[in-house]
């Protein structure tokens, strides 16, 4: 995608130089801003920190980390280390591992002196596979939704959570591939984009949605139970930073919230996710890791004067204890369909197999 | 209650000299700010700015409001102009509507020059009958709390939304009264505090116990559903801005979520509402007006540097759409009991009929 001379690749590489360049999302909307990552400590502070974030653009950014850790020395203790350091940046989104094994099992085979440029190629193959995915991902998902049926003369209303858009791959995003899809081929569509608390990711759903002129409306992630209840809501649809082989889904905390509000309603509830995400060795939900983040994250926050205008800043008392778990388990009996490259599929284990037979036979 | 020196009285009331005080709640819990009230104009504002907020103190002071309206002129027309003028300040609440009715029944029957101080009169009665209702909340609550098992050793886990103590009320209040009880009683309890965007009332439930020495945890409302699937939640209390005769509950929008969330993992879900909550008028949720507020109440939120550290100021696209219900429907079948004044019910046109049988038949 290419909007108004902004590419929408959310991330450069530079193998000539041995750097890539990320945007710097934890400045946006703000501000847009590109980062040099030209060392391994760059790379894994970028994904701790979330200037990049986002389940497939993690696993995107650590195996190009990789490669940029082997420019001075592509030993296999350097390439065991840097891997190993990469790998523990955040627990949760499996594209992260799926990607550095992916990296290992190339560049092991290979003597040191190739593993530098194979390094490079093999990210660049993974960010080229990142954008083919989201872009099959968004032709299956816009059959499900031209099977919607909005009220006559209505935009379809999507709800989505979190930003699972290009800012959160490498182009085209996971849950906004349909939407944009959709709006490309001219079915009207208008996007309910959540506040996504305590990072305010659904900031930049907005700001990519307006760049590409999709209609959309930001309301806090409590209003979505009264949108649904309301009839003002005709599907839901995230991402997934990990699908367990029954179908259960971890994404970012308060997207079973959003599950258990569709289902309450009668609503389809769809997961968009590439095969890097979905984890065969992983039987059901109850074992993902949940990463649990710093309570800094939310212990400022605005407050509005006696006019209510927003202006004010209100500090939490400074020994107040504050939890912060960034993701949530949705059930896959919650779940309508998973859309991935592939196709469509139930969330379950014969669902999932009959999509990836060669996975789930493994 | 009295904590450290500061009452905890929310409002102040000097008839001798026809104002009241009110705590500008949109500063705390940055500051403890006292607001003079001398003018209808002023209370009106009052209540539509939330400098007070929650049900029962909306309707105090909605009854004072109209005691101070009369202070010049107490004809009839000016008693219908007052109440109809502080009717709609906010539409979600009944107790607004209940404390209104209830002033004018008294007032309409009197002279004009006995309605003053009738009128200061019955608002302090509305008031002080407000807190023994509560205090007789904490009691039966207290019931219901003392019958959860908590594991060995550990404390009870209670989740509550938005702010429903005694800054909601004149003291104690609804869903905090049992909590109060509780700890006042020695039973070891920890309270969920969620953020409850997009005016983090949260905070102010914080703070409030944070006074009183209950430990507490901030949470982001997304995190209500792990916390609950991770057996982290014992029992979840909330306030209401108005119960239907059937048991459906109207309270701050994130409510329906987090019964939603209890429901699926079978925790009770428990409402703590005053009989002026209570609205034997209206059938059904569908019937109750929700409020829709100004996007402007979370335009602006904070945002992270690079280092993860809250810092910047992000605005939303000045031309964002933003929409703001103030308020959702918990459907009767979600809720487990209704704590009131009068005992527990269950949320049902017969357990409510049990508890009020001369509201009911009305």
């Amino acid at each position: 995608m290419n909007i108004d001379g902004i590419p929408t690749r959310s991330l450069r590489a530079h193998p000539e130089q041995g750097v890539i360049e990320i945007i710097d999302q934890t400045r946006l909307p703000h501000a847009l801003h590109w980062v040099r990552v030209a060392t391994l400590d760059e790379a894994a502070h970028a994904i701790r920190a979330m200037q990049v974030r986002g389940a497939p653009l993690i696993g995107v950014t650590a195996a190009y980390g990789l490669a940029i850790a082997l420019g001075d020395d592509a030993s296999d203790a350097r390439l065991l280390s840097a891997a190993s350091r990469l790998r523990l940046t955040r627990p949760t989104a499996v594209n992260l591992h799926w990607a550095l094994a992916r990296m290992e099992a190339v560049l092991q085979a290979l003597p040191p002196a190739r593993r530098q440029a194979a390094a490079w190629n093999e990210a660049a193959a993974i960010a080229e596979e990142d954008v083919a995915q989201n872009v099959a991902i968004g032709r299956h998902g816009l059959e499900l939704l031209g099977a919607l049926k909005p009220g006559a003369g209505k935009a379809l209303n999507i709800m989505t959570h979190c930003n699972a858009g290009w800012l959160a791959t490498v182009d085209r995003g996971t849950a906004l591939a349909p939407v944009y899809a959709a709006h490309d081929a001219g079915l009207p569509v208008h996007v309910w984009v959540s506040e996504t608390r305590p990072r305010n990711q659904g900031l930049l759903t907005a700001w990519e949605l307006a760049q590409h002129g999709v209609p959309y409306t930001v309301v806090a992630d409590n209003a979505a139970g009264i949108l649904m209840r309301t009839g003002r809501v005709d599907a839901v649809i995230v991402g997934a930073d990990r699908v367990a082989a029954n179908g259960d889904v971890a994404n970012k905390v308060g997207t079973y919230l959003k599950a258990l509000a569709a289902a309450d309603n009668g609503i389809p509830f769809y997961v968009a996710a590439p095969r890097s995400t979905l984890d065969f060795a992983c039987a059901d939900g109850e074992s993902i890791p949940i990463e649990e983040r710093g309570g800094d994250e939310f212990r400022l926050v605005h407050g509005l004067d006696s006019r209510g205008v927003p202006s004010a800043l209100h500090q939490l008392p400074a020994r107040a204890a504050v939890a912060n778990p960034a993701f949530d388990v949705t059930p896959a009996r919650l779940v309508s369909a998973i859309a991935s490259e592939r196709g469509v599929c139930p969330a379950s284990v014969t669902g999932l197999a009959t999509l990836y037979p060669e996975a789930a036979d493994a």
